[in-house]
């Protein structure tokens, strides 16, 4: 399949001459530009690149050592493994750690003193040539975003390019890096991509069912202590008649009494595969003692936390299209384009919503906290409910304040999903662990409606409208661009 | 990997000079010898191969075109396209034909009259190869067993070998057979086979989500209408301190109430393929208007019905090993040889078993009174609960008229499962359908004996034991045979 890689390698940032694009001033310290890559599919046994060193200033390098360990060797602080399960695991791996939560976290980690690794495959930024969708933000390589986050911090992050699939390159990067931690964002994450067309159905299914797997025979395998935290959705509920809890529901039933996993009624390929997920990760913790978080997140708004922020050169992405963007984030540039904000259906569709700040704050937490061996623990990940006709209202309110005219149309809902329906979600166990929300004020959405304006000639406007339908879905490939 | 196939072809039996090896009085008919082969993934263009007619009697020919549609256009009765939801289906695709089950039900519904075709991979008979395993009794090839089939009923059943993780191959099937329905039992079904290795775990899964993911997309493209029968099984529901009803439970929460999906907590890779299975298959029947029927099945025993019993050559498998055997089927087979009924643990272990007699009638059941469009339906498909234990003192009381000395041990259960818990599971809906069980008795219980002590010189007393531990399950591949 085209949007599948079958190259990894992982790369050790180790030295540098390179300053940063547009450094602030305290990235005026030399950037590294050195790069020592260890293929595990490739058929090159030693593979030297050197580029113009005028602009890319790397050389590559295949070698058969584990490079990544010997670097972080002498720089690693000591661990003790026989710490109590409430200490502050020291060495976190983020899988997916190139996206969108992914990239945020492993800043955020990096920054409050964890030595962090991120392993990616960087398909996600392939979806987009493939489909030909692209960040409002310019987002930099990874290289060069590793290299400004060591200019500004003095912070490394590790980092390791290949798919978990691939189970000998996961083995390589759980032995280099040794793991107290996983966050595992390493999945593909967007409902409309998995309900393309056949191929992206299955490769959905199969990309994020087998590499969760693989995680976790590499934790069972190779760090058996290392504390899993997964990151689900609250879209695995669906929208049951009933209040959601926390993973799990006491049932009584003809005078019997059990608790048991919450049942759950997901509606894409993409939610289904979550919920495998989550049930093979239960399993895991059963019979193997594997300790797991399992965070459902809600939808996530927003673009900046404090380490993004730090530098251009460290800003995320920013999705506003039909297929990876997300309700209140497309909501802002549609309105600071002018484009009248698509609400698809009734507009009574309610969910969990969350501040990117909270999703880095919520993983710190969880990595904070560890589950006990053989615990899976489910949190229900987000801050506020809101209905799709609430966001409008909210966006309409804070454009008007800033002299945008908004409108609002109503557009065919190419989901199949309840438009009126009770929504009821319980999410106090991230409250309790400490977490301080960033709730939806005006404030945050006239800094993110001014942060869409400042984009706004970034925009294409084609991107805009949906384009994948939950019934018109065939097995045919889609291979051209939908809009 | 090696236990993957990737060869798909159809095969339509055509003409025939051979009988079946040791044929029954009626099967006194020419046998089909020739075979017109269909390749999709072959690189030949056209492929002659000329066996030695003495033996093998065979014309193997690779041609474009659909040949088991040409074959079969002048012998299809009609098919009325408008039939109401409760007529009989015409045309059943059999997936996982050459099976335990699949085998049983395919020559059962060829005598009730439907049309059947097989589509299997045989890769089934590849695992036993690859572990060194073997059916107790000797079975023919799939080739061998629709040639006598032919010959004793004059009924064909088309044949399609090929993998239906391949879509190209199942699209040929669909559009070549055209089936109303579709009996799924196309999977891996063994839970400790799923518990070898890493690479058996990752490839129960993707076979099994993927191949069904297919077929679901097969039916949505080329025959809206065709009803799906899938084989799940009662051991996605774990086993809960309630009641387990049939796939749905309504429950009330906080006021409120709705009925939702039943809770599943699944304890082997395999057992979690089909709760994944499931829950996508309910996503389909309400995004795509899908009619889709789950049966959970229960613990099958048993290896005669009207249909197997008719020739030697139709004989089906009997499974006795620690890998694919079953708790009653395994215990004749050791009591015949002397060998202690192996109880797993405390033996308090409670299922649902049923008569391989009773599964064929489930099925044909199903078939007859098809779900509606859009509908979800789950049946719980067995007949009586009995503790493993309790399964041991009937098959030492029956062994004790026969003469037998049989004795019981306790091995260590190499499983993580609950030894001694509620259990009370409904199956009123097939009952309701009109399934009329064959419920274990002496008499049964005395014909599988003396089935077994018919056989008893071919048992290898060394597939008897469990070899396949759920906690010990590493990364790496298991090569060699377990015993």
């Amino acid at each position: 399949m085209a949007h599948l890689l079958s190259t990894s390698f992982s790369v050790k940032i180790s030295s540098s001459d390179r300053p940063c694009g547009q450094p602030l001033n305290q990235a005026r310290t030399a950037l590294p530009s050195s790069f020592t890559i260890k293929t595990s599919k490739s058929p090159f046994k030693r593979l030297v690149s050197k580029g113009d060193r005028t602009r890319k200033s790397c050389v590559v390098l295949a070698t058969a050592a584990p490079v990544s360990k010997e670097v972080t060797a002498n720089t690693r602080s000591g661990f003790d493994e026989s710490r109590s399960d409430s200490s502050k695991p020291q060495r976190v791996m983020v899988i997916g750690g190139d996206g969108y939560c992914g990239w945020a976290t492993a800043l955020h980690l990096s920054n409050k003193g964890y030595e962090v690794a991120i392993v990616d495959s960087l398909v996600r930024r392939l979806f987009d040539h493939q489909l030909g969708l692209d960040s409002l933000t310019p987002i930099s390589s990874i290289h060069n975003r590793l290299r400004c986050w060591k200019a500004i911090t003095g912070k490394t992050i590790e980092l390791y390019i290949g798919d978990i699939c691939d189970f000998e390159f996961l083995s390589e990067t759980f032995n280099s890096f040794e793991p107290d931690a996983v966050v595992h964002f390493g999945e593909q994450r967007s409902a409309p991509y998995s309900m393309i067309d056949r191929s992206r159905a299955v490769f959905t299914q199969k990309n994020n069912v087998i590499g969760t797997l693989n995680v976790l025979f590499a934790i069972k395998e190779f760090r058996e202590e290392c504390h899993l935290v997964k990151l689900g959705t609250m879209g695995e509920y669906g929208t049951p008649n009933i209040d959601i809890e926390e993973g799990y529901i006491t049932i009584t039933h003809n005078g019997r009494t059990d608790t048991l996993p919450y049942p759950k009624q997901a509606s894409s390929f993409y939610h289904l595969s979550k919920v495998h997920d989550s049930n093979n990760i239960a399993f895991t913790c059963k019979a193997w003692g594997i300790r797991a978080t399992d965070l459902n997140q809600g939808v996530v708004y927003g673009v900046k936390t404090d380490e993004t922020s730090m530098h251009e050169q460290l800003c995320n992405r920013l999705d506003y299209d039909g297929v990876f963007g997300t309700a209140l984030n497309r909501f802002c540039v549609q309105a600071a384009v002018g484009h009248p904000l698509t609400v698809y259906g009734k507009g009574g569709q309610t969910r969990g919503y969350l501040d990117i700040r909270d999703t880095v704050q919520c993983v710190e937490l969880a990595i904070a906290n560890p589950a006990k061996p053989g615990e899976f623990r489910v949190f229900n990940q987000f801050t506020e409910q809101f209905s799709v006709n609430e966001l409008a209202a909210l966006v309409t309110k804070a454009g008007k304040k800033l002299g945008l005219d908004v409108q609002t149309i109503s557009v065919p809902n190419s989901r199949v999903e309840a438009e009126e329906h009770y929504y009821n979600a319980k999410h106090t166990k991230l409250i309790e662990l400490g977490l301080k929300p960033h709730l939806l004020s005006d404030s945050l959405l006239d800094s993110l409606l001014n942060f869409a304006i400042e984009f706004k000639d970034h925009v294409d406007t084609k991107q805009i409208m949906p384009s994948v339908s939950w019934k018109k879905i065939g097995v045919k490939p889609q291979t051209v661009p939908a809009n």
